[in-house]
């Protein structure tokens, strides 16, 4: 039986030659005009020098816990495969935003170019771009975790019980790379375009991507770096997470039977499959109207949906039987509950909806009316999917027959966010093609092309504001099922660990539950601020860096002379560098810290805490950035005064509160959940063996 | 045993016969110029109306529920008593308000008249009136409790754990008075205040408390029903609440010992009698310097702590003997995580401290910038508060000998709230002297006295924004207490219920336990927000009115004219009442819903989730609104450009955010995870009889 293996690796191999394909065919694509690839050239330049000197720093942090892993090896406490794996696991996380990013700059001149000759030519080159991406992702994570099954099994010849128990871990590789990437892509990307706008357009007045600014290259950089190779580490680890610890699950649940084990090895494959058919289905016409550009969209991602929700139930049926045909259920329920938060997630900052529309309509007492407009509006957006997550989770739990077998429940429950994340291929590739359209507008803006194709590229781009916040529902969704899903994991490591563990020792009612519940739910506080302060900081020294170069160099409002792009560029990486580490080693310390003083008991209540304000925080702060961002894009659009007014102004002060919001520090949260999991669940056996009450 | 209540009513009375010498001394005192007469009336007359009308909106709710109250009592599903309790606490709780804002708006004129005469002569009369307030929520709350419990026992002949049983559910009366007037008067201020900035000082370039501006009436009012007769119902309501909750798991842990029960009225009482000592010794010179100002309200409040730690030890030790001097320390933990919390918001809003300072420095590049600094300020800031109420809980239940006997320990737990709400009645003077001082402030600057008038009121209301901080950390910290101390009585209540219940039911592995939580998590946002929209829509409907009167009323803006103040009350007071009934019902409704649903186990999960969020987003929002508020202080004390500047700008737009942000919907949040819980207690014979999972 575990032979099937086989069928989830073929699943990794057909995602990656599909990348090649797709590759190939951006590459087919001419980059037009000299400058065109002059503007990209330095872009990619950027990019490429910043995710250099980051593998860097984060090699350092790599190295430090490879020792701590090896001496925990050394004594016991986490087993010999735990460091590699832990390499592996960053390696293709970063590997994936790597790829992600390389096909993002390079695709982003040929989009440009492809505008000027068509939208729907625009749409292609663009969205095969982002499906390398999504199948790069899916790709390298499904390989990630065959092999590592294959070593372990044909290798090694562990039983069920120990591969699962040893996988369970091996995501936090993934997870800390994925953290570093989205928190200092983040703060690149937002130091950059909050720097850019705030100089650019508010003080000097001169209209977005202008190429006389000299933060736009480091703006157009930081999409690439933050939006492309920061999403792709970032989804790397939910992916590879979710799968792990649903494995884990299913061995706690049906004993050494490596049935449960594979099945969400094999449902991942099956979702690649069904990933590459609707990407088959993404086309358009030349018309530019946002609905029927969706539509175009939406026709690839729900047949995926659709196939893998067809699909998923003679699969359990084949590997499980009809007995435990509920845990098609949950992985349906989960798969639902993903598109309804999306759907959600849409109605509150698409411009098209009353919530965005009212909120722009706020700007007319002012900056301050926005803000608490839209911060009101992010929180009031958290009820529904917190619902919607509640009800999955009950669904998933109780469908699975947790009523009898609590096991069964959570490996329920772990089933929904594999189910949710099973199309990621195609709906990540919906996601990433976004900065690419983004970065191409930026192009042709600087490159003076006909205003026809930034018309063109504007529609791909609004476009993408839409898909991303899909995208975002299945992020936000998908990481409190598997923070959960994780949770659970942790327990069954503690027992592993020998502790005599009981369900009802994790009681609300005991002081050392409550006390870890709040100060977990504390930690998404704490890492929001720290993230957001960081952009603040680093978006003040562009501000200054800014106005130096306006001041400084002789002719440049003129378009005489040419500013110093490199230079901010620089300054972006070596802040946002420097500012990523605190926060990222916050994450890792603290899980660590509460178990040593707390003990395990105090671990769940801080990993509950922190899944349950770290879910709420990343909805809230996504929500209200989007919808500001929105706000802004529908003044523009003429409404309330139109580009100009002092509305517009109001709108522009939200837009730029909202970045580090829906950018930054809201993604990020996603990570910092499952790491902390991660993170408890390596370092169970010391604080099994070690803490203080 | 049990006539020791008489102690408990003789603190009563001893702080009702202080109330009325304090009161008598204010009204000593003359109230100044025929025109200062003239202002303060229209604010009494104006916040008069408001809680008239206040008082007959909150009474349509209490009667239904009145109507539910008695029909479960006729379905044996709560006891008689409660329906009156609830009335009667409902009763006090507002009566408490109302007595405060009286005092409050008859001290206003006073106090700037004695301004006139010295800086110390002010400062006495304002704290006087500070006085009646704090010692008439003491009062009323002790001598409701104490009232109860001589008819209970000495009427019915109940036992003490019938007693118990009944009282735990007697603050859901003023729960929800202080849940309305909170919120509504929360409202009521803020629009007023945000809307009268925004057209006064923001578009005509008028100074705040103006008598051009047709908001400035409207604006005093706010201080004194929101500030005022708001926070009076809402410590009210902690201070019952917290002494209620101890004494029915003092009983809990004790069984059926009047000792154990009655010790927490004591402590109440013995804290009243410190409280009066204290207040002797407010005194100041006639130096304006904040630091001297606020060790002459220093010493009375430390004094006042320093009496009821040194005697609250041989008050254990003798009515429950050495063996348990443990809750002793439950209790001093309680009084110095107080004390902590108070100290750690100073540091985070003061702006002689860098937080603060630093945010100011954030203006330079704009709203924007200062509004993500203070968002993240204010998420930093709830690190410390979480760790030094997470030792108090630790603490208060180790020391108390949880780790043999859980009830001793949640007993603890109580008791710690109960120690740090013992001082309130002074720590509640030096807080609600700020709006009297605020108001006078007002008053000299629309009756046109010397400037040196103005400079001592300012001083005295600048001082009052510190207390107003340290007062807050009491407030949180007491209502996250209080709220664990709640729900350990809610699952005494459930058992007593008939439900057969271990402490295990509440793992955090259950999936009704863990959707519970994620919903409780997520309802402080919901009520966040929806109380910031409430203000955001009052304020644009004040600001119509206010352009609307500039347009209209010849003369105005040159002094020839007078404005229609009474309109603006108007309309304050209509949308605040409209706006204040969604909120309040769904505090109500949604644990009842909840427990429906997922039964008693969720509701256990919605209690320690809304418990934690709340708590974070309480002291979040307090203290971004205050280091806000202090930082546009601080600007307009001559830093960074001072006042006129565009940096000034950038923060009366901080400041606007802040306002909703620290006085309507942070404060508010402590009483709403609070009546949660009761409402839970008081329904919980429902949902253990019927829920659907």
């Amino acid at each position: 039986m575990e032979h099937l293996v086989f069928a989830a690796f073929a699943g990794a191999l057909m995602a990656l030659a599909f990348v090649v394909i797709m590759y190939r065919r951006v590459m087919s694509f001419s980059e037009g005009s000299e400058q065109m690839q002059k503007i990209s050239q330095s872009i990619r330049t950027g990019a490429n020098a910043y995710l250099r000197r980051q593998y860097s720093v984060v090699g350092v942090f790599f190295a430090c816990m490879l020792v701590v892993l090896l001496v925990m090896a050394g004594f016991g406490l986490v087993t010999w495969f735990v460091p590699f794996a832990f390499l592996s696991g960053g390696f293709f996380s970063g590997l994936s935003g790597f790829v992600g990013m390389r096909i993002a700059t390079a695709a982003n001149c040929r989009t440009a170019n492809a505008c000027q000759e068509g939208l729907n030519r625009g749409l292609r080159v663009a969205f095969s771009a982002g499906s390398v991406m999504g199948f790069t992702v899916v790709g390298l994570g499904l390989f990630d975790i065959s092999v590592w099954f294959m070593i372990l099994r044909f290798g090694f010849r562990l039983d069920a019980e120990a591969i699962a128990s040893a996988m369970v871990t091996f995501s936090m590789g993934a997870s800390s790379m994925a953290l570093f990437a989205r928190v200092g892509g983040g703060i690149f990307t937002k130091a950059a375009d909050v720097g850019a706008d705030l100089v650019g357009k508010v003080e000097a007045g001169i209209p977005e991507d202008d190429p006389r600014n000299p933060a736009v290259i480091a703006d157009n950089v930081g999409d690439n770096v933050g939006d492309v190779a920061g999403m792709g580490a970032d989804l790397y680890e939910s992916y590879v997470g979710s799968v792990l610890s649903s494995c884990a699950l299913g061995v706690a649940a049906f004993g050494g039977n490596f049935r449960a084990l594979l099945l969400p090895m094999i449902l991942a494959a099956v979702g690649i499959l069904c990933s590459i058919v609707g990407t088959f289905f993404v086309r358009t016409g030349e018309d530019t109207d946002q609905r029927k550009l969706l539509a175009a969209l939406g026709r690839g991602t729900n047949l995926a949906a659709v196939l893998i929700a067809v699909v998923a139930c003679p699969l359990v049926l084949w590997l499980l039987g009809r007995e435990n045909l509920g845990l098609y259920g949950a992985i349906l329920s989960g798969l639902v509950a993903g598109v309804l938060i999306g759907k959600a997630t849409e109605y509150y900052t698409s411009d098209t909806y009353k919530p965005t529309q009212e909120l722009a309509g706020k700007s007319e007492t002012g900056s301050a009316t926005i803000i608490i407009g839209g911060l009101g509006l992010g929180m009031l957006s958290t009820a529904v999917p917190i619902v919607i997550v509640g009800a999955c989770i009950l669904l998933a739990y109780f469908l699975s027959g947790g009523a009898v077998n609590a096991s069964m429940g959570l490996y329920g429950i772990a089933l929904a966010a594999v189910g949710m994340l099973s199309t990621l291929g195609i709906t990540l590739a919906t996601d990433a093609y976004g900065p690419v359209a983004d970065n191409a507008g930026g192009i042709a803006e600087m490159a003076g092309l006909d205003p026809e194709v930034r018309r063109r590229t504007d529609a791909l781009d609004a476009l993408g504001n839409t898909t991303a916040a899909t995208g975002k529902g299945f992020a936000i969704g998908s990481a409190a099922l598997t923070a959960l899903a994780l949770m659970a994991s942790y327990v069954e490591k503690v027992k592993e660990m020998g502790a005599e563990v009981a369900i009802g020792d994790f009681s609300l009612m005991d002081p050392l539950v409550l006390t870890g519940l709040l100060v977990g739910a504390c930690l998404p506080f704490v890492f929001a601020a720290l993230t957001m302060n960081s952009v603040g900081r680093a978006a003040q020294s562009v501000v200054m860096e800014v106005r130096r170069q306006f001041r400084e160099i002789v002719g440049l409002m003129d378009g005489k002379a040419e500013a110093d792009y490199a230079r901010c560029v620089d300054l972006c990486t070596r802040s946002s560098l420097r500012k990523m580490v605190l926060p990222a080693v916050t994450a890792v310390i603290c899980p660590v810290v509460v178990g040593l003083i707390l003990g395990y008991k105090g671990v769940v209540g801080l990993l509950a805490g922190a899944t349950a304000t770290g879910f709420l925080m990343a909805i809230y702060m996504a929500n209200a950035g989007g919808a500001w961002d929105n706000a802004k894009k529908y003044i523009e659009a003429g409404h309330y005064g139109g580009k100009g007014s002092s509305n517009h102004k109001a709108g522009v002060v939200g837009d730029t509160v909202g970045d580090p919001f829906k950018d930054t520090s809201g993604p990020a949260i996603n990570i910092l959940i499952k790491l902390l999991s991660i993170v408890s669940i390596v370092f169970a056996g010391l604080v099994v063996n070690c803490h203080l009450l």
